[in-house]
């Protein structure tokens, strides 16, 4: 996307516990001293009305919802995020920081939860792809390092257990590997590591 | 959709005011009656929890929604209601009996909002299609009779006025061309006349 003063839409994505969030935060921070706008910082579903509430649905326990009605839900959430927030921003020539995007939903949806990818993946890029992000990063770490990472909290998807976790995984690898712009780094490393290494694939230097 | 005791998926449909939910209570009525177990009737998009939610996000006034994200939460809440009411009615032997499906969708989102029809039939027949209805009838009347009809109340969607509502009824009249399997009935006859002719459609005699 073509946007005023050069303004990017980055993704920062892998599985719970792979660090997105520090990393996501760290990038934006650093975008907004590289360039002296204010980078956005969004974190999916939420961030906007609408995906608040789509995100209090997602992860109540006090329904079941198969993972057609996730994608579905999902994707409602990411247009919205995309039409109200990072459009908008790239347009003022801000910078746009996201934390979870299709990798997430083929993840979760597709291969962990056994929904045709090609089913999956055509929603996301129909319906949810406008603006499409300029760099996809995908963290990647061992989901067991993961799960010791995240130690305690658990929604109604993570309670789903390791095993899941690993589908989820391997999940985020394949995505990879049928989008080869997708941008594979280390996440197991010390943060300030990660950190560097995700600067320098945004051309931002070490 | 072979079930219990031949128990049967009927939806009524039609812009809003064609008396779709009067009909759609006497219908269900009548198929109490004659088959001596009592008719479930629903109304998209409420019915479950989750639906009841999408239904408070779409009515509300406090966001703007395009009309993807409304196609895509409508379509999730259809999917919940057929795995987590329909399915099982039907499997107990229930008739079914439900307000609004994929042509209002059709009708709305496609021709009166603009998105493809082709990518809004793909969502709705590919995510939202299981159980699929065994008749479908249009009660199809003319949208300055039905505003007449309404009078007064107005939520998000009604409020953009009678030009849209023309535009919508066109998407029925135009879904129904599509599927022709749909069956179109007068509804701006009197409605014990219209409730006879649903009765002879779904084969209850008049």
């Amino acid at each position: 996307m073509t946007t005023l003063g050069g303004a990017r839409f980055l993704v920062l994505d892998g599985i719970d516990g792979c660090g997105k969030s520090t990393q996501a935060r760290m990038l934006a921070e650093a975008l907004t001293h590289s360039r002296g706008v204010p980078a956005l910082h969004l974190r999916e579903p939420g961030g906007t009305k609408v995906g608040e509430r789509i995100r209090e649905l997602l992860l109540s326990r006090e329904h079941e919802l198969d993972a057609g009605v996730e994608l579905l839900l999902f994707a409602a959430a990411r247009r919205q995020t995309l039409r109200e927030l990072v459009r908008p921003a790239l347009a003022a020539g801000r910078d746009v920081v996201c934390e979870r995007f299709h990798a997430s939903t083929f993840a979760y949806q597709a291969i962990a939860s056994g929904l045709p990818e090609d089913h999956v993946l055509s929603v996301l890029l129909r319906w949810a792809d406008d603006p499409r992000p300029d760099t996809l990063i995908l963290l990647d770490i061992d989901p067991d390092e993961a799960a010791r990472r995240r130690a305690g909290f658990e929604d109604r998807i993570e309670a789903k257990g390791l095993e899941f976790q690993r589908r989820v995984a391997e999940g985020y690898r394949r995505f990879a590997r049928l989008q080869p712009d997708t941008i594979v780094i280390d996440g197991s490393a010390r943060a300030d590591e990660v950190a560097r290494a995700v600067r320098v694939a945004v051309g931002l230097g070490g």
